[in-house]
């Protein structure tokens, strides 16, 4: 059957012009099958590096336009590479740079969001037979300056490509075969999922499974669009699998979803460290004098937990910043200080953020209450919890990360047969 | 005295940050003295070449504009680079791509010309004080396709540029500085030229002095731009020289130099073979008959000497070809044989030529005569001869090259004293 893709390759799978070439294998497998295929490339592992180490050597303090002008070249190397390697296979190719489409983005260089991309001229070529090979990363913004859109942008690049040429499907071609059920690193009786819905994934992906940037995931939600995780080091050509399913794991909505899961998978993260404000001030106004500084200093604060004081006065109040900003936010809070009126600042790096995450959870009671239970049971203690409706998390002590992690997946039924 | 001007900086002036930055303080130097600045960037010296070679492992045979995408990348780097290093430096820089500006070429991919650049926008933003870095190398030919301009190609785009902004100078920095009356590595008593004309830096440039690409100094001559050759190696925060001029040579029209020459340099170039057809037939057409195969096959000739024959009926016919060409030429030729109908083919590449260069050659008879006879008096077997207005080439032996030129040098008064 005939589709429209989008193909989507990393840094790692574009590595050196014998990854490229391996990519091109894949590509021609999709257009050899009738279909009609953009791909969307990132720069070769190593150059963005490169590229941004001579931006700060250049001047510490650089123009955001300037440096996005510069590392948006590794994205553009990369789609002049991959078009002749494709043409070179006998594959109709072309490159497109982000201003030639154009990817129209706002202002905001090195983090730019994606506004607009006209997509009819891109279906009509693309319908022809030429396989569109697009710069990820980067677009055009105003004064026709080239934008790039932050880390890991090339997979916003493709679902928002996806979106523009209404495609069928969006495949993210990765150094992983797919989203599992928790890291396998942690759990050897990992599974991977065939499917996933839009909500699970971007509380996987903001959680600390890294295998794609949380706004490509909102985006996909937005305008529905089915993305398909899977890995660029299978054989290109091998012939499909007999049973017809390429392995990999299918971002969707939820309805498309039929074996639904209560609990889908549990993530952690170790990037958090954790703030308590001891007998704080009980009044109206205390938390925006505690998180407006932390704001101001674009410090991001997560889970979020305040004590009910016994005596409504005074009261305590608990939360996490990533570990990279702890050192500042300690800084800020003790600049503070006077304002907020608290008495004791205690912190500690030294701890892990464990969350179970699943849809079926918004139907099940007890969820919760089976997670603690089990915590408990091996001894691991929970310094603060917050659920959304989706997600239950739990703060503990960082050498428990991997016992907890295993016992959840076990708890939950996750573990492979 | 405030000027617009147009500074061009090579591969070697540019070749890591360290350099860019010491061009930065040459761009500073003319903006703090009240001159209007657009910069022309070529890539960082060993980028380019990196990019050419993944060009080629990727596909043998590839789509010149996808070459041109990622060749030009190079230059897009070190544009942003600059613009970096001079806001570090507090000098108001802002880079510019072919497209953005845009330099409109036609689709001649890999070595592109320039078909027009809209100058007036970027007069009014140098003119209010921000300085243009140019990416060189590179413009957008139709179907909005990258396109370079070929080796070399970023000296044209500065000439170029200084035309359609209207400036008064292009200065083109390099790693000598300036025009010598012939290779200082030979003669040590070369001169710097102050000042040298289009007509006779055409033929410098052509016949191997490796200063600047032949169709800058073309696209100056019409255009009337007045071309500064200087060093990116000098101090660029140096005070002005005690008599006001700094070392360079200016290439301009032959009416602004008041103390005209008749011999203003000794060329000689090593990189031509010498092929002579013996005994063919002396009838019409047979030039059209040899030179055609050649040019079908885009091989270059240069020196062309037919000897007329004694009896009407065989001549002998001599001329040059590029030496990366030699093998080529001579095979185009053996497959001609019979149409051309000659009866020995003889070669070398173990010739040179060497060139006595001068606008004053026109008004003065005698110069060709007393060049023959220095040679003579040194031994030197003269292979061919041609000469044009302001040009003597004569074909010689190879080892001989280094005493010909020292000994023409030294005829013409060209020795520094």
């Amino acid at each position: 059957m005939m589709a429209r893709l989008v193909m989507k390759f990393g840094g790692t799978s574009v590595a050196d012009i014998r990854h490229i070439r391996n990519v091109a294998r894949h590509v021609r497998r999709e257009v050899a099958a009738g279909n009609q295929v953009a791909v969307v490339v990132s720069a070769m592992a190593g150059t963005t590096n490169q590229l941004i180490a001579w931006a700060r050597e250049a001047a510490t303090l650089h123009d955001p336009r300037e440096y996005d002008t510069v590392v948006a070249s590794g994205e553009q190397i990369t789609s002049g590479l991959l078009a002749i390697a494709l043409q070179s296979l006998g594959v109709n190719a072309r490159s497109w740079q982000g201003w030639q489409i154009p990817i129209r983005t706002d202002d905001g260089h090195g983090a730019a969001r994606i506004v607009d991309i006209p997509g009819d001229a891109l279906i009509a070529r693309i319908a022809g037979g030429e396989v569109a090979v697009v710069a990820g990363f980067q677009g055009v913004a105003s004064d026709s300056r080239i934008a790039t859109l932050g880390r890991g942008g090339s997979d916003t690049s493709a679902v928002a490509l996806a979106a523009a040429i209404r495609a069928d499907r969006c495949d993210i071609y990765t150094d992983v075969d797919g989203v599992y059920t928790t890291d396998p690193r942690i759990v050897h009786r990992a599974r991977r999922l065939s499917r996933i819905s839009y909500e699970e994934m971007l509380e996987m992906a903001s959680l600390g499974a890294k295998v794609l940037q949380v706004r490509s995931v909102e985006l996909a939600m937005v305008h529905g669009v089915k993305v398909f995780v899977r890995s660029s080091f299978d054989d290109p050509d091998a012939p499909p699998p007999i049973d017809g399913v390429t392995p990999g794991t299918l971002i969707c909505d939820e309805d498309e979803i039929v074996e639904k899961k209560i609990v889908s998978g549990i993530a952690y993260s170790k990037d958090e460290a954790e703030i308590s404000l001891r007998r704080v001030a009980d009044k109206p106004g205390v938390a925006a004098a505690v998180f407006g500084p932390l704001a101001a200093d674009n410090i991001n604060v997560d889970m979020i937990v305040q004590n009910i004081s016994e005596d409504g006065t005074l009261t305590d109040l608990t939360f996490t910043v990533p570990t990279a900003d702890y050192e500042r936010a300690r800084a800020v809070l003790d600049a503070a200080k006077a304002g907020i009126g608290f008495q004791v600042l205690q912190g500690s790096t030294d701890i892990a953020k464990v969350s179970v995450i699943g849809i079926g959870m918004r139907s099940h009671a007890g969820v919760a209450a089976d997670c603690f239970a089990a915590l408990a049971a091996k001894g691991i203690n929970i310094r603060a919890i917050t659920t959304s409706e989706i997600k239950i998390s739990v703060l503990i002590d960082a050498p428990h990360t991997e016992l907890a992690v295993r016992t959840l997946h076990s708890l939950y039924g996750l573990d492979d047969n």
